[in-house]
């Protein structure tokens, strides 16, 4: 395996081959985009800031036993990863009506669900990443039922820690998107990253949005909430 | 109960009250709309074809065991039905790749499913009748988990029936759509029709239209297709 080679390039994030054929190494970019790529900017600091809110999240998942396909923080903007296959489904749950929830089922942005939404996205640009149920996934050949009901199953236990972390910061975990891959033995585990790309995220006192929205909806300054939800983790992680 | 008054009118039927208080009367307008009311016409002839159609179809279903809420055919236009809280959700069982999911999945239409797909739609015109998960389902509280199991069932029995009868006269049954209510003792039974206007019905030699397509797509004279399905299941009901 060539080191340093250029495996993958997405719209937040270039993946490289390591010396090691089973890791690989991530680079954080600073691009933002939204819409499924109509709306782009570049937004210096936010590699940094996602790389290292990433890194402190899924270090935390996996001192709650939930692996994940992260290794180790290298640098400001570079992460090891397991190598894997990503499964090509964005898992999202939703435990506030917002985005695009909202739109569909007509229901009040901020609204608190008894029950918290699990979706599937089929990952495609191309289509727009379009809502998809478990018959459609099967018909794609993406996953298998018994892999959906593992996928259902870690989103919704990630989304009991992250809740319970996120509480404890003072901020309210609105939803997020999830990604998952296989590893070299087949295993399905968690991938990509957690970050505000990847959630809304609320201030707990003053619903501030914390994250992508911000960006989506010109609503400011894109780091300074990031910044805020990094110098958060880093105070709970201080006390695991 | 005040007989003959209008209860309801939807885009291509209106629903009027009897001197019987769990019985109504529905009567097929010749109105065809399409894209969720966008675009409209009015095709003669069109109403007396779905009548008899979902008249023939209804009775056929039962003698398979599915009850419907069909009663019985009063004339050209008109049909006895029992009356039924709707459930909010237009049922949609796909055995070709056709329509919508051809543009959601990015998948040729015309290919055969392996496996027959359900989907689930909220029937809301304001919101264009989005397609919706489980979760969704009982976010909405328009059915629980017990309930939409039945709905899946019923789809994929009636889909079953439905393909024996439509090979049998020579159309390829596509995909459809069904609506189920709730009757007075609370139990779901079908509801709605089964007609050209909600099902996609293709010339199993030829391919040909023998559905709304015809009229969404600007394909030519709707009602010839609808008579044409129509003549073929009187010849089917007279063998039964």
């Amino acid at each position: 395996m060539e080191k340093n080679r250029l495996l993958y390039e997405g719209k937040a994030k270039r993946i490289y081959s390591t010396d090691q054929e089973l890791v690989v190494r991530v680079e954080y970019k600073d691009s933002a985009t939204a819409f499924n790529g109509e709306k782009k900017s570049e937004i210096a600091g936010k590699g940094v800031l996602n790389n290292e809110i990433t890194s402190l999240i899924f270090a935390l998942l996996k001192s709650k036993g939930i692996n994940s396909h992260f290794i180790q923080r290298l640098s400001e903007k570079e992460q090891l990863v397991q190598k894997v296959d990503i499964i090509p489904l964005e898992v999202v749950v939703r435990n506030v009506i917002a985005g695009s929830l909202s739109k569909r089922l007509g229901l009040e942005e901020g609204t608190g669900l008894k029950e918290s939404i699990v979706e599937f996205y089929f990952k495609n640009d191309e289509l727009g990443d379009p809502l998809v149920n478990e018959d459609h996934i099967l018909t794609l050949e993406i996953a298998s039922l018994p892999e959906l009901d593992i996928l259902r199953a870690q989103a919704l236990k990630i989304n009991e820690e992250l809740n319970k972390l996120f509480q404890s910061i003072g901020v309210r975990l609105i939803d997020f998107k999830l990604e998952f891959g296989k590893d070299a033995d087949g295993f399905i585990i968690l991938a990509d990253e957690i970050s505000p790309d990847t959630c809304r995220l609320w201030d707990a006192d003053t619903n501030t949005k914390l994250d992508k929205d911000v960006f989506r909806r010109d609503l400011g300054d894109l780091t300074k909430g990031y910044q805020e939800i990094l110098n958060r983790l880093r105070g709970a992680a201080s006390h695991v």
